[in-house]
């Protein structure tokens, strides 16, 4: 399994991802999910996908090799699109091509043709957007009202996002919620796990986003984990007991 | 949508449901999803379902009203079986019996036959115990090193649970806990809703269980509701920051 997490802040983007794949408990391997598509002063474009990895791995591949619009009959690549919006588009159909060409067979074979991608950055005097794709190459965008988007094993970690991340957020404690957010993923689903990549992206720095790659050993990440654990168990003991009478 | 979730602790159990049921979202009411078994002095036993109403329902009417054991051909019911393991398995029992009725027809119409349902409780002079039977009628038992069981809308309840909950836990806190798991799945699941059924037996009190019905005007879920998510806010902001020159 994967989870992956973007938010969508009135500062910039924060995204997070765990970097384990398998194909069964007994071949588990690491692979980065998240992806960078920059051109310094131009703009920064960062993918993280989820699902299938034989079908992520192809549309990333195709979106920087080149998919036809089906409208223009043009060639556009993830470094040419002229928009955010545009971008989602070239995904999407690189999802559609892919199933075009794998659906299929696939199918023949019991698997089921699943892939769920977040699309988040910024081009050059536009805003910054965030999209999540889905398999039918369809897409939807955050917006203020929804400021963070999840794919993957999502629910675990959605509670500490509800209640604490709003577009107001800001970056810093958007690192804090995400990395909490991957934490209560990590202990519910061990088909989750560590390292995991960060990608932080402060509005109009075009020359790149921030990266870090975080594994068992962080210290800034175990002492999140205590500090946060330590917090929970307090918290409840904090709360007073009921009046019922039991 | 549903979500239970019953603890197994050193001094007793905690049980609570929503009672939210579903056929689409223009067709919800509230069924409960708690029933108490008990004969006072003899047996408490309760139980909690998830899944199809329709089979929940008629699992719950058969073991009040007999089912056949396959093996001695004779009939019990949840207040004649001698211990926990065999209401367990009378329970399994009614789930394949309800199969056999209604399984086929239900395949023929494209629903799914599901159904899980947590059963806790002790009988006179033998320890208190909690199962989770699953549709095949098969179950699992709740131990101390696991000391919860959920069935339903479970995952975003869990992470409280995991960091939160031991079998020291006490039924105080318990309760606490329990509330707050439910709350985290009301917050992210509008499929799970209001009011809510909660069950505390305190080990050896055969006399019976305390019950409580918690509705949206609750003052003291309110308050813990409020308290909880101000204690995650706080909680977070207090975490040191990351050094990471972002």
């Amino acid at each position: 399994m994967t989870y992956c997490v973007g938010l969508f802040l009135d500062d910039g983007l924060v995204m997070l991802a765990d970097t384990r794949t398998n194909a069964g408990v007994d071949n588990i391997s690491s692979f980065a999910k998240l992806q960078v598509f920059s051109t310094p002063g131009d703009r920064m474009i960062a993918t993280m996908t989820a699902g299938s990895l034989a079908v992520s791995q192809a549309v990333m591949n195709l979106i920087q090799e080149g998919v036809q619009d089906p409208e223009t009959g043009e060639t556009a690549t993830i470094y040419t699109v002229p928009s955010m919006f545009r971008a989602a588009s070239l995904v999407g159909e690189a999802v559609r091509q892919v199933y075009r060409t794998h659906g299929k067979a696939m199918q023949e074979h019991g698997l089921s043709f699943d892939v769920s991608i977040l699309l988040g950055g910024q081009l050059h005097g536009r805003t910054v957007r965030l999209f999540q794709i889905y398999s039918a190459g369809n897409f939807i965008e955050a917006t203020g009202d929804t400021p963070f988007l999840q794919i993957g094993e999502h629910k675990y970690g959605k509670p500490i996002l509800d209640r604490a991340v709003t577009s107001e957020t800001n970056l810093i404690d958007g690192i804090k919620l995400a990395l909490i957010s991957m934490d209560s993923t990590l202990r519910s689903n061990l088909s989750v796990g560590l390292p995991m990549d960060l990608l932080v992206y402060r509005k109009d720095h075009l020359e790149g986003p921030s990266l870090r790659r975080i594994t068992e050993d962080d210290e800034y990440f175990l002492m999140l984990r205590k500090r946060w654990s330590e917090a929970i168990s307090e918290a409840h003991r904090q709360i007073p007991q009921p009046d019922w009478g039991f």
